[in-house]
């Protein structure tokens, strides 16, 4: 959503500002000392290609929000990207999506093999949780990615979809609230913790982050209606301009959502409105 | 190792008295309340399979000789079970060892295909660090599975494996020291920070670990030779006798590190015995 935001505004400014920071944690960060050294290698393969930073930003904005130490959140933001691309190696095996490319370059597996990359996405999952788990308040975070990743998580997003029951919008709702929502979720939630945000504000970031979560997915599914023909999309169950509408009122959500919060939210604020610009 | 080992034996009545509550533990909590159904399914599948239940035994059986309460180190020691499950489950596949069975049964792909088989393996690592997470040290805890799993632990030796370049006494060690030694060495560990141990009883339960983690997996080369033509091994590369030797030096490394715990180590002195007494 970059490329299509103004540069002058606060998420475009926020993320001039920490996604070099980000970026340079990763590459420190990426495989911990002592590690294999070509697992390490696939490991950095993925998680140092050109990502959105999209869910570290969220911890760091969140963090921000609330008042916190942006620069002490920097290991959990760098913890909830490698949890997002450790999944990302996984989606493009042959057994799943069968993806040959992912940003802009090939698939782990087609540059590593299936088994190392299978092995590096396991890595950079328990390197997200040994990062995490160095704060601390380590154990409720690590609760977080774990419950957000697990079988009523994102994992079982998956498994919905994989089983192609999802036939109605509840179901659809319910599949993308798994599979990219909890880990959004969590992102905010954990940005939120670290800046030891009282119960109230964690709650109201955890709905802005399930109604963030929900817009970007309708807006990706309209984006991508034109290869994603074989899917059930939010526009193939229910047409271009009701998907919109949707979207618009997660939008809206999002933005209730951010109130209590008055001005300190103006990143978070921003970059819900980037959200829904990209399909306008 | 059960079936060849006297009842009467302080192992074997510690696994009569514990294992019943390891078994009922791991049923209910195999996936989390709102788990997607036929992601539950495949998790439970592979977990409440007949397995021997070694790391979750050897929690148990370190917490209780560091003094502390066994009954409530079980969920600590599902955790261990879990991630050791998890790691079967990715073995199996295609891509890696390529086996149709497991523990007696169907492997998890050959039931529920490859795609499920990965998110439940992925969703039972997730639901081990849950479990860690909710204990007051939990944040130690998770640091130490994600140590274990990680590039310079299990998924690090699992990597020396693919990558074939073993070749020496020295490669060997190492490789298994992640392989199989990572997660047992993090079971005694879990299962003596758990009990409140000093740190010289964790250290000296981690060479404990290290040396009952090479014994069995030499004693495993030694049974299997018929089998693992292919691969490197310890009785491959140095001979039967040799090989017998080492694990023999190993058993008394890890007696002689259990040495300062007196009779309160009897279930793990045991157990070293009936792991050497397996290839006698």
């Amino acid at each position: 959503m970059d490329a299509m935001h103004d540069s002058a505004t606060p998420f475009a400014a926020f993320k001039s500002r920490w996604q070099p920071a980000i970026e340079h944690a990763l590459a420190d960060l990426a495989a911990p000392s002592g590690a294999q050294e070509r697992l390490a290698e696939a490991m950095r393969y993925s998680l140092l290609s050109q990502g959105k930073r999209i869910r570290p930003l969220l911890v760091l904005a969140a963090a921000d929000t609330c008042g916190g130490n942006v620069e002490r959140a920097i290991h959990a933001a760098c913890a909830l990207e490698m949890a997002h691309v450790s999944s990302l190696i996984l989606d493009d095996l042959p057994a799943m999506d069968d993806d040959d490319t992912r940003r802009g370059k090939l698939a782990n597996h087609k540059v590593y093999g299936e088994a190392t990359a299978i092995l590096a996405s396991n890595a950079l999952l328990a390197r997200a949780f040994e990062l995490l788990a160095e704060y601390s308040v380590g154990a409720v975070l690590c609760k977080e990615l774990a419950a957000a990743l697990g079988a009523a998580g994102m994992c079982g997003g998956q498994s919905d979809d994989i089983q192609g029951g999802v036939a109605t919008f509840d179901d659809l709702m319910k599949m993308h609230a798994g599979k990219t929502g909890a880990l959004i979720r969590a992102s905010v939630r954990i940005g939120a913790i670290l800046s030891d945000a009282e119960a109230q504000k964690i709650e109201s970031l955890s709905q802005y982050g399930d109604a963030i979560g929900l817009a970007f997915q309708i807006t990706d599914d309209l984006l991508d209606r034109e290869v994603e023909k074989e899917k059930v999309t939010f526009p193939s169950l229910l047409g271009v301009e009701k998907s919109k509408e949707i979207a618009g009122q997660k939008t809206d959500e999002a933005l209730r959502s951010l109130e209590s919060f008055g001005p300190k939210a103006e990143v978070l604020r921003d970059l819900t409105h980037a959200i829904l610009a990209r399909h306008s």
